[in-house]
């Protein structure tokens, strides 16, 4: 018997996988609108910007030219700018100086981010620019230290064959709107909130 | 009235700002056990490996030294391994050839994923790999190419301050109750969907 259920079974594996390529190529044959595409990665859970990062770490392994500005600095993003600051292909750009509770000034944070959304505009408005990536720029919005209308428009406004990728909690509901794309990233659990330290390098 | 209101909302402001760093703070001082973490990143939404390769970024630019076993090959994967393989500080390996529906033979795909998973085995019993990345292993796991117990003990049993992250769909409920961190990504929309082709590069 056990001889004749391996057979079944690889066969039965077999005929679902035939089945599965099949339904992925058709999508694939489907879908063929090319086009910049605009991603947000949203949510509570970790992993959001790293997944951005992750993505410019991919278009650079296909000779693509990044752009990318980080709506905040702090500890937690010295990483990413150490790893990819001054690599080939890329532009990087970090606010001035950090945010929200750090400085408890609204005005400060206000010019800061409008400086930064300013190196934003200017990779928005660039064609050799393939991949933009704004870090963390849904709290900017969400505080109102950048308008959503006017980030909407630069972005529908951009070349057409330019992805984009923001990252953050509480994306607007325009941006969701506007997307091409959007993941949400939830927290099933945090070594956090299990008492584990965030660590160097890593604070998973 | 204006300039009261201005005044009145930059008060609140800096009250509301500064109630989150007293909360934020007070967290970060109660998490003291420092360990290597186990993240999982699993569900249907687009941005699992990329957050993986965002972390192993953001690790090397702490200087540390990281593992990466890819248990998937096919288009999607090439931009990570011709931007990582070859860095300083990184041991990468890629599954021999696909599985599931480019081969539909199941045997060859046991075998691949066994292979992959012995470079896997290496990096975590090595003290000095400081981050092992396992992308795509839950489809490993969930068509049973490779054993969960077996998984989980050479996990269990990994040098104390090394990190692990695994990725892919459908994360096995053992391995989510192991995890010290579990993001699951959702879909809200995608692209793909709405008949955008996928796109070198970026795939988003």
């Amino acid at each position: 018997m056990s001889e004749d259920t391996e057979a079944a079974r690889a066969e039965r594996h077999a005929q679902r996988m035939a089945r599965k390529k099949e339904v992925v190529d058709r999508k694939i044959a489907e879908a063929q609108e090319e086009k910049g595409v605009f991603l947000i990665l949203t949510g509570n859970g970790k992993g959001k910007s790293s997944s951005g990062f992750g993505m410019v770490a991919r278009a650079l392994g296909h000779g693509m030219q990044v752009g990318i500005v980080q709506f905040i600095k702090g500890q937690f993003a010295t990483g990413e700018e150490a790893f990819f600051r001054g690599q080939d292909n890329v532009q990087y750009h970090v606010m001035g100086e950090g945010y929200t509770w750090e400085t408890q000034d609204r005005e400060k944070d206000v010019e800061a981010a409008r400086d930064a959304w300013a190196h934003a505009r200017d990779m928005l408005r660039d064609p050799n620019v393939d991949l933009v990536l704004l870090d963390e720029l849904h709290i900017a919005l969400k505080y109102q230290y950048l308008d959503v209308a006017e980030v909407l428009e630069e972005l529908a406004n951009r070349p057409p064959m330019q992805h984009v990728i923001t990252t953050g909690r509480a994306a607007p509901k325009a941006m969701i709107e506007a997307a091409d794309t959007v993941s949400e990233i939830g927290v099933v659990k945090h070594a956090f909130q299990a008492g584990i330290k965030a660590q160097k390098g890593i604070e998973l």
